[in-house]
């Protein structure tokens, strides 16, 4: 018999936004994995760590930062070799991931490497964008309204024709990306209502109208632009 | 001294997927609000049965179905007159809402009729589009994906706008809309991959190719449609 892999979802950062599902998971778990930047504290682990037991093991998925992509999936590989060969023992993993495990989420590179030859359960999460919104007291979409959604890093003119016909619009992962996140939306005429927020649901959590955000923003920040058929309500 | 009015999403349908912050303020709360269709059970009160106190007022916010949208706002306007009367008297409401309050959530018509007036507070939740990802383990959007979420009631030429250029993309509500999306997306090619689920987390969670899929489909179902960035994985 071999083991089951769980990946949780943890949300965006406050602890209490964690599920009642992810929370008995964690707490029963004796095998952890997470992605920990090198050099930098886990976010993922720091959400959970109130629930995690003492005795587990953890597994920190090393992912080394601002290198090429290629180090990063290197990571993704050793820890798919370590994590395997625990489910091959029969013993259970359980993974955690901030936000939601399937939406932009860090599982995916270790699913695609695991996908077909174990038990896998995903227990999804509030994304960062919905925490946004309700940080923000901003609808994102309602009704007939189509939601986009598009990363920050895209290429100006990817990121401009992916949202110039879009009706209410998220940008995720804004980072150092905001100045032409602002230019564009200026050009398009989206400046008026679009709001910022980064860290959404943490003690350190800001929101503000986009003209007044920081250059840099965090990575982890998003811009919310609302549609026009829903009202903007601020 | 006015009340505070609290929203707090609730996920998709397993009570286990309330957050903990959602648990604990709907444990604590002694008036709450929920959209209740006439004629049959409020899907959101069931979620959150288990936490409600025995003591507690209930307003159930009394939506006609199946007739013109002008009676559901007029409901709408009844409920917020009751739920600001509550506030004025300096009483807390707690409002429940399936999924994530602001991603397409009922409760955005009764924000935009109280916001500005109270103090209000969003709680976000699991969306069933992250839980229909999770339960059909196929991940939505990754790396430098743009996702779209269109609602499937939106007229064939505009739908067929909306997804032709979309990369992943997930139809929410798809309901008797099931056969428009599929001709359309055999005319688009992109049937191949497209995953159908209903009822995401629940008892009766269904899932299936989007060929297979039943004609008229249940109200709360989704298709999910990969993207060529990431591996469709099924």
């Amino acid at each position: 018999m071999t083991g089951s892999l769980r990946c949780v979802g943890l949300g965006p950062g406050d602890p209490e936004l964690i599920t009642r599902k992810a929370e008995r998971l964690i707490r029963a778990a004796r095998i952890i994995a997470y992605p920990a930047p090198i050099g930098a504290a886990s976010f993922a682990r720091s959400i959970a760590a109130e629930l995690i037991h003492p005795d587990s093991v953890e597994i920190p998925i090393e992912i080394p930062m601002q290198v090429e992509q290629f180090a990063a999936l290197k990571a993704y590989d050793t820890a798919a070799i370590e994590i395997t060969g625990h489910l091959e023992r029969g013993n259970d993993v359980v993974v955690l991931c901030q936000g939601d495990p399937f939406f932009y989420g860090s599982f995916i590179y270790l699913f695609e490497r695991i996908e077909g030859r174990f038990d896998i359960e995903v227990v999804p999460g509030v994304t960062s964008m919905t925490a946004c919104a309700a940080a923000a007291l901003q609808p994102l979409c309602g009704r007939i309204e189509t939601l986009t959604v598009v990363p920050a890093m895209l290429p100006e003119e990817d990121l401009g024709g992916r949202i110039r016909s879009a009706e209410p619009f998220v940008v995720i992962k804004v980072g150092r990306h905001i100045g032409k996140i602002r230019r564009l939306l200026d050009r398009l005429d989206r400046l008026d209502g679009a709001v910022f927020v980064s860290h959404a649901s943490l003690p350190h959590q800001s929101l503000t109208p986009l003209q007044d955000a920081p250059d840099p923003a965090p990575y982890f920040s998003t811009v919310i632009v609302p549609g026009s058929k829903l009202l903007a309500v601020r």
